[in-house]
């Protein structure tokens, strides 16, 4: 049977099938495969690079923004980097069969908590061929099946990149059926996908936050929720002006792109005279747009009057919000109002003051005199980075190979009843 | 303002601007306050019964069945007992504030994983008083706020206790919002709770099979899927028959009504002949109804014909299903289809079969040589169970206090920016 002809129902049958044997490959295993999948990668580079050339062509008639077209664009030296990130993925300790909890009853039952695979992994995400690769080698490494549906953008090159991956598993003799992927189905593919409760055993889209909030609202498969991130950094009233500026400025203008750069600035009032002027100008040294309240367009020169919706904004951009509040409580009902709950960092040299703002914030990752942009899970030293979760459930944070993995409790008796 | 004017929207706000201060109270506050709701339920006792008796008889008049009348019954014992699990809850260790996972990066920054609440733990559950007070210590236990919707048939029982409940909070100088109800709103109060995403952090459903499925369905909140347990228990080629029917007998018989009582038992044919007629035997005489297919009733007599509904049956009742399969690969296929992933377990002398068994079966929790009744937060030591989590996120099997919190990363640094 040709898979072309398949539903993506039964696609995804065919996933969780397949998932039996990936959950049962050793260490040894996943890391030969993972190699030999990069190889496949290499090996087929000029057939992924042309396939590129034909979503690139058709994006471009189709009007997608020169930004959406890069971030598309495959050429031989990004197909050689997906593979050697998967090579990267490889080599990485196995998160599967680590013992969490280990204890003998009273009666005599041996009781381990032994992490499992969860089974089969969905993902939802934008037209980035990178992410194709990048979780199907995270999900693959942990020992589950995985189900994409990119952007339809990058149908071709997502055929191309799979259809080398799948290669791989058949010549190792891993049942192709492991890797599965949608796109061909449009939007049906992806609402199938997040109705396939019992069959995909999690969902992690990636993506714009409206994005998220579609597959976080409408999926009845369990969803980790990644990504957006409305970051505060608040520049306490002992904050040193060095440091203080060095953080937003790093915060912010390192990399505006990503979810872990600053988006607002909160200023105590009482260092906003000898503060907001100094790191105002190191933003505009370094290229920001600053959007102030109106103390902020008293204190500093050169500031964008802000407006409501300043506040809410992930600008994604050379652009920052800047707001002088009265006190710490003030910061915090600030926080508490606009924080999408991913990072936010207070510098200070008053160590109850971080404390308090280290206890009461309540985000993902939570900092004292460091640049929010540490929120990575390469710079945590999980090695990889799965997504960087923002909520409670689950995993909380940056997620490495472990959150991609479950538990079970395996019991040993030799006879036990209940009395 | 009065309570009763506000919305289920309103009254959910509330809990979660209460739940801050829940989350900074510390162990000896949570033990104090737990104790303090415990005496204001037996103070309370009579208050208590007399609304009772208003669902009672709003309950026999609209036809509940015996069974359902009974569960809904609280007389002065119940209510003692009640207030007794309060006071066994409070004596157990604070989950919150644990460290979990600690290290200092190469550039010094240092990192904490610490347990903090979720924040507002919401449930959804069916007309039994009990869970009205044991989710509510559960989840201040554990520094969270609740939101409780209990069945409208116990609505005046639930008012009593959540009245109770709330004035030792604010005899205590706890927020008495951080336990609210929605009986009120009938079902609107079901659906506002499903769509609280961003107020209510967790649901956790409690009841029956139907009732789960419509929160994991319909949920945008993140929903712990707790309960339904089509459990099963594999007599491989080697089981010793005495362990056999002891462990069938027990996992059936010792409680059939709970989640992790057995509903099917499946027997290898190599030892069908041995072991049918007198498992068989024993279920019996302990007045279970015995529902085989057709090599059970060749086998052993009074077995009633199963058809295809036993094997998917929960039955909850001194009713079990039993088939002969073909071998192990069999039984694998077998729980594959029927199991909702609760608890499986083999019986036998074979080593290599027992270890098959548990690396294959995909539940929650996978035993050898033990009952099925062993799976339960009291028996696993955790002091008190939140439910038993048939889900793969967060949370899976027996789920005590801890799995009542989330984590956050604390990372405090001295200037850090990242290069």
């Amino acid at each position: 049977m040709t898979v072309t002809t398949l539903g993506a129902r039964e696609r995804m049958l065919l996933a969780q099938r397949a998932s039996r044997q990936i959950a049962r490959l050793d260490d040894a295993a996943k890391t030969a495969l993972l190699g030999a999948i990069a190889d496949a990668i290499d090996r087929d580079s000029e057939e992924i690079v042309a396939a590129n050339r034909v979503d690139l062509e058709r994006g471009a008639e189709s009007g997608l923004s020169a930004s959406l077209l890069d971030r598309l664009t495959l050429d031989e030296a990004r197909v050689g980097a997906l593979a050697e990130a998967v090579r990267e993925v490889a080599g990485l300790p196995d998160p599967v069969a680590r013992v969490l909890e280990e204890k003998t009853l009273p009666n005599g039952l041996h009781l381990q908590k032994v992490s499992v695979p969860f089974g089969v992994v969905g993902s939802i995400y934008e037209a980035r061929p990178n992410v194709t690769v990048d979780i199907a080698a995270l999900a693959l490494r942990s020992g589950n099946a995985v189900v994409l549906r990119g952007g339809t953008a990058a149908e071709q090159t997502n055929a191309a990149l799979v259809a080398a991956m799948r290669s791989a598993l058949t010549e190792n003799g891993v049942d192709a059926d492991a890797i599965q992927t949608l796109d061909a189905f449009g939007r049906d593919g992806a609402t199938e996908l997040m109705n396939a409760r019992g069959i995909v055993d999690v969902l992690v889209p990636r993506g714009s936050a409206q994005l998220i909030e579609t597959v976080v609202t409408q999926s009845s498969v369990p969803v980790i929720e990644t990504g957006a991130g409305v970051v505060h950094v608040y520049l306490d009233e002992s904050a040193p002006l060095e440091r203080a500026s060095s953080i937003v400025v790093n915060a912010k203008a390192q990399r505006p792109s990503v979810c872990n750069a600053a988006e607002t600035v909160l200023v105590h009032a009482g260092a906003a005279e000898r503060i907001v002027a100094p790191v105002v100008a190191a933003l505009h040294a370094a290229g920001v747009t600053v959007h102030g309240d109106d103390a902020v367009v008293r204190l500093a020169d050169g500031i964008v009057p802000a407006t409501e919706e300043d506040w809410a904004t992930e600008y994604m951009s050379l652009d920052i919000a800047m707001r002088v509040v009265d006190d710490m409580d003030d910061a915090l009902d600030h926080i508490r109002r606009y924080s999408t709950h991913h990072t936010e960092s207070i510098i200070t040299d008053d160590d109850a003051a971080a404390e308090r703002f280290l206890a009461e914030v309540d985000s993902a990752v939570v900092m004292a005199n460091a640049s929010t942009r540490f929120t990575d899970g390469g710079e945590f030293g999980f090695g990889a980075e799965v997504g960087i979760s923002t909520q409670k459930l689950h995993a909380r944070g940056p997620m490495g190979l472990r959150e991609l993995t479950s538990t079970k409790w395996v019991v040993r008796g030799s006879g036990q009843v209940r009395g």
